[in-house]
């Protein structure tokens, strides 16, 4: 089974890394880029194909090492 | 419009981060976990709504800045 974790910032932090990437747009000549927030995107091969204790385990990885829940939100897909 | 970019590393290329975060799932005890690939995952709001214009133009960023193509691939989807 594949899992797909995407963590992201939450939306009352500041997002250094955004704001950097979009100045760097706009000195580039993008000036239609408005904000910029910028994640992790994980692919996770899993060796199980019971799908409820696997969205049991990514929940667990994501809250003790995948993200930082206290200024990151995160999300799955299961596949397969 | 919404353009979301996933940046991930070539399928050929080691991704020492993912075999970082691998062994770490593993000495947690989440011995199920098989390969781990980590990307970058980026929302950018464009100030158009010709979506033509935006498909040339989120290409040609992620050519240019967003992805590096020696080693990293990349795909992004436009909303609204």
């Amino acid at each position: 089974m594949k899992a797909t974790v995407y963590v992201t910032i939450k939306q009352n932090v500041l997002d250094p890394q955004g704001t950097a990437v979009q100045g760097a747009l706009h000195s580039m000549g993008f000036g239609e880029v408005g904000s910029v927030r910028i994640g992790k995107y994980m692919e996770l091969e899993l060796d199980t194909s019971d799908r409820e204790e696997a969205q049991a385990r990514v929940k667990e990885m994501c809250e003790k090492l995948l993200a930082n829940t206290v200024i990151e939100d995160y999300r799955f897909e299961l596949e397969g």
